[in-house]
């Protein structure tokens, strides 16, 4: 039987013409087979890009999920700050991943690479690139990835931190400790990758498949950082240490956030494939099986996560509230993160149960240390995230992590499976390192802004809100300075004058 | 000339390995084909694959636009509790989908299955099943489509009914009454379906494409009953039986939640075609054709049902209202979505003219009967719904029925386009058969709820708004408690406070 | 070497027949051949429309982007008054497209066609056609593009403008005045086209690959003379001619449709190659590579822009302002958009970093005129779509005009790359020529609206805001009339009322 390629050459079709005299019989027949696969070639990666490019869209639209999560989570009067830093994560992040955090993450060329750090395709020189198989549309699912994580940090410590502190801490984690852990974990040459053709790490590798730890650890861990080292929010706690819930100025900003990040993380997981036309030994299935199995494994971690809140929280605070719902959810989701292609649906739902109790305890026992996360972002995307780190050494099942990382023969998978620990290890030194490595650049960082009083703006500021002293205005004006206030007195003083439309009035 | 398949084997080539003395030369030409095959159906299962999840994706975002349209709908006083039914329609339904809902509906195998329900494939057992042509994909859309029905009727009953009520109507309606329908329509197996080999009913089946009647009439006569048995909200009907609008607290959440339902229609008509790789006889045109004609179908509906709406309310009330758009043209849709894939864009027209005014007939109906639905939702997917199943029966083309169901020959098509009545009696027999089907499963339910006093909420509670009661707190919190109100007095005294900053803050 | 084709005819592989003494040799191999050349292309028309399908469905989404942008852009009295006008956009546009908008763009049979205007294809006749090219995902994308123009002149004249008026000159411009210039530029017909067979301008075409001149100029200068001839709103320009800001109600609407539209944007840009599975030489390369680009391009202007604003308007104004980068943002997409197939990522750079400056010139400009443009739509659309398409005359890459456009050999290309000023004076005489198209057509019909008074609102309109005295009611009830307001006083009473209630409410 002839090898998986529909490319011949002629001297293999030799037999033909010297069996009928016609030495253009095995060129012509060649040239067929050639031009069906190169067609056929051409097909798959424009079937391949189609599906990268499109999850990059959603993945980008995660982003305005976070600024709408944001924006409703805190108060009005500082709307537009958060909005901005949400905005400015995007664009900042666009010209700095372009210059150097792609180069960062995935620079690689056919020799020269190490484990720790890229160092190639700066301002994308040689992309695209068939030696490493990457075209414009990696760059872009990678740049909408890089940018979240900034995004997950500005949550940690809004409402009282200085613009010109997100603008350096920002350009710092995206531009640079966010790119090194994905090359870590992501590129073939990373040290903890499961890609990386010897496996090096236990002969295993970490398995972060969309970024449990690469995105959502980073994010968390440096929030975590960055929101101790300012300490709560005034009023916060009182003057008896109570908590005090300083609630979110718009519920309905909060449930469309969170719906959109749902609905780019279908981007997030199954998009991490980066190829859905990649065939398995069943004709049937293939990457496009896998891909689908990653939504529904994704779908039913963050539900799962979401239901166990809403009578968790119920039995705990008497009331069914959708807030602590939607927050369900997204820890849900980023702890399926790492697995989210490797696990079977029902362990999807073991992640999710298990992260929900591990946000809620968390929450507790920041209340407890008068830690104050305005987004509950360090205890959600650090702790749901390291949770699903562990749970991948737990619940990987070997064909699928033999599918996704293109692996034959006995494979390290879940413990709780019976694939040995070598695979859990690993997971525990993905969690570890990340911890120690985001706590070991963006703390420093932090504490140095803070020793130049630019970390935390003022009490008079902090009060008085940002959008007012440092952002040109507030975000909402319903009353309208230049005639009257559209509801209220004056409402009714001009229906007075005017009685004759009362009626079409109502 | 050759069959339509690329694969051959051996034999059918021997002529020439005999004619050239060469045993191997129909073997390597047989798997050089075979290969060209392989890949060929690999791409085309990436394709329809990539089609349908990302369809998937598009109708689930429909669910955001759910929850902000009803959001928008309703007073603020009970934003909080609506948006959690949103969140938790498509939450819990993602775990009832999967443990039993999704195998009631489709579940097959290749014997043993029956017209009324599926019961095989819970909790995903067996999917991937070539057999069944069922990947993962295919179970995330229907589940996209199943948490949809719910929130129709939840939209119906808002603003009045119990919690708890909720969760169990919910989990009875996306658990089983409304997979039951789907197996009818939409199972190869199921005694309504046009899909189903012997085409029993009337030599015909009944076509609902995307769920005019699975989907919107589910939900729609569902609600009808939770709002007939619940009574009118207090305050709709004043002392003199005269209708009192109770306006929804933000036309802007209304205007959002209503593009976000057109754009994710998108997923839900033209996703139905399941597979876009679908060859016809004609090269040029395949399912891509049709599913590019149904979103166009879909869009002039719609369209032509807002438009129609905005004249008709203009003579009827003397403005021009963008809600009473907005309900047009998702008339306009609800009504399209039996016939979206069969019927010619200048018969969409028709269809979604006609829905405009079902819906302001009914809806003036409604009024006279004081019968009320905050979301107009029982008359919008249960009347839209049941026009848009007879439309069908009155439209049809034959070529696109053919080759959208795969039929040859004479098909039974639009009774108005010379195709008989055999078509439009079938949709007869699914409009009556779903609304009795509904009837008699969710009538007896809410009326069991409405005896033991656990459907509606006290008056108390509804004067208050269920947030404050509930679901602990209200959705918005411009004031800020913990310093100054952001706008009015308290603004005006810190700019008097500080003169210096009265410049720069204008 | 054979052809690119796989297609062969039996009498190419006669010799096989005759050398083996077998008729049906040549036909089978022939046979199995042209199977795989119809499934191939099948596969490519599934592929090219799913990537052109849902290119349209996110510019389609760019319409909710619009209405929320212009929501929040403007005062909460006028909200319910320019939502209307962008739902109607979408759907009136539906209509007037389907019926003749769509045949003045693009009709053309295989002869009789003229540079000037299309007049085939009306009501979708003959469509899908094989001979033009065109399916029905074709006519989707093309719809969302037109009733993006008239969105953007909605924006220029709101808060002052009759809605007769608007439905006038909506209907004309998306009827007529839209599709004629995108006649000119994307039909093969068309004058200025580069796709031209005969490039006839210059032997080069001007390129305006997604529209900076077709749509956003269009738009724009539509919306200049409209805000000339209808003047500033009231209050705009106090009595001593200093100019008030009259701020938009709610930010988080100007940045939830800023991002609405980026994410639209990765179908309008990228979108606009309209196939993707097109092959370069290079096998790796394709029109995939093109479309990925293209994103990227469009990404770094806009991301640049926004930047670049930043920036600048802190030096300006000294804030830090999420509404300034928006409108940055946007101004850099407008930009981009003629060149984003065929310029460099490096280049886009530049492209939006000038718009930021030409955005903000044209601003002070019109204030120092007193021009009043709510959304700045004709500074932004009009003035950055402009330099946009001068851009592509200085900095075209020729290999991208070459793969874009598929032409051979030395080909006009950027000015300021060696590739002579061809292009470019094909740029200015585009530039000129929308210019003064719009002004002729849109500017005379302003005026007599003007002039029969159907034009400007009265004044006392104008104070009350359109949505009391039009539209039926405000967009927005936050008091509930029925029973109490859910915010302040009346709250107080209520929990002294309930003192047991009082703890968990917090």
């Amino acid at each position: 039987m002839a090898t998986s390629s529909l490319v011949c050459n002629t001297s293999e079709l030799a037999f033909l013409s010297s069996a009928i005299g016609n030495g253009g019989a095995a060129q012509f027949i060649c040239g067929k087979l050639q031009n069906a696969a190169m067609q056929g070639a051409a097909t798959t990666l424009a079937v391949d890009n189609t599906y990268l490019l499109f999850s990059a869209y959603l993945v980008f639209a995660m982003q305005l999920g976070f600024a709408m999560l944001c924006a409703g989570s805190v108060r009005a009067k500082n709307t537009m700050n958060i909005m901005l830093t949400n905005v400015l994560d995007a664009a900042t992040g666009g010209l700095s991943y372009y210059l150097f955090g792609f180069g960062f993450a995935f620079g690689r060329t056919e020799s020269g690479n190490n484990g720790f750090i890229g160092h190639f395709f700066f301002g994308l020189k040689d992309i695209p690139s068939a030696s490493a198989n990457m075209d414009y549309s990696f760059f872009l699912f990678q740049w909408a990835f890089a940018i979240a994580a900034a995004g997950i940090t500005s949550g940690s410590i809004a409402e009282r931190t200085q613009f010109v502190s997100y603008l350096i801490y920002s350009f710092f984690l995206t531009g640079f400790v966010y790119p090194v852990v994905s090359h870590w974990l992501w590129s073939v040459d990373g040290w903890l990758s499961a890609s990386k053709p010897d496996h090096v790490l236990f002969g295993s590798g970490a398995i972060d498949f969309a970024g449990s730890g690469v995105v959502h650890m980073v994010g968390g861990i440096a929030g975590f950082w960055g929101a101790f080292i300012e300490g709560p929010r005034i009023g916060r706690y009182d003057s008896n240490g109570r908590s005090q819930r300083l609630k979110g100025h718009s519920a309905t900003l909060v449930v469309l956030g969170t719906f959109l990040l749902w609905f780019g993380w279908y981007g997030f997981n199954p998009g991490s494939f980066l190829k859905i036309s990649v065939r398995y030994a069943d004709p049937f299935k293939g990457n496009w099986s896998g891909v689908g199995r990653t939504a529904v494994t994704t779908m039913l971690a963050g539900s799962t996560a979401g239901v166990t809140t809403l009578f968790g929280k119920r039995i705990l605070s008497g009331h069914w509230n959708v807030l602590d719902v939607c927050n369900g959810l997204l820890g849900g989701f980023a702890a399926i993160t790492a697995g989210c292609a490797v696990v079977d649906p029902w362990a999807s739902i073991i992640c999710g149960f298990v992260s929900a109790w591990v946000l809620m305890g968390l929450n507790a026992l920041a209340d407890k240390f008068h830690f104050d996360d305005p987004l509950e972002a360090a205890q959600l995307h650090g702790g749901c995230g390291a949770w699903g780190l562990l749970f991948v050494g737990l619940f990987a099942n070997q064909n699928y992590v033999q599918e996704t990382y293109g692996r034959m023969g006995a494979t390290p998978h879940g413990f709780l499976l019976g694939g040995g620990g070598k695979l859990l290890a690993a997971q525990v030194i993905e969690t570890l390192v990340i911890a120690a490595w985001v706590t070991v650049t963006m703390g420093p960082l932090f504490l140095i802004l803070h020793k130049f009083n630019l970390l935390r703006i003022s009490p008079e500021d902090e009060l008085h809100g940002m959008d007012l002293t440092r952002h040109g205005g507030f975000a909402y004006y319903h009353a309208d300075e230049s005639s009257f206030h559209p509801q209220g007195k004056l409402e009714m003083s001009v229906l007075e004058q005017k009685p004759n439309n009362a009626h079409s009035i109502m």
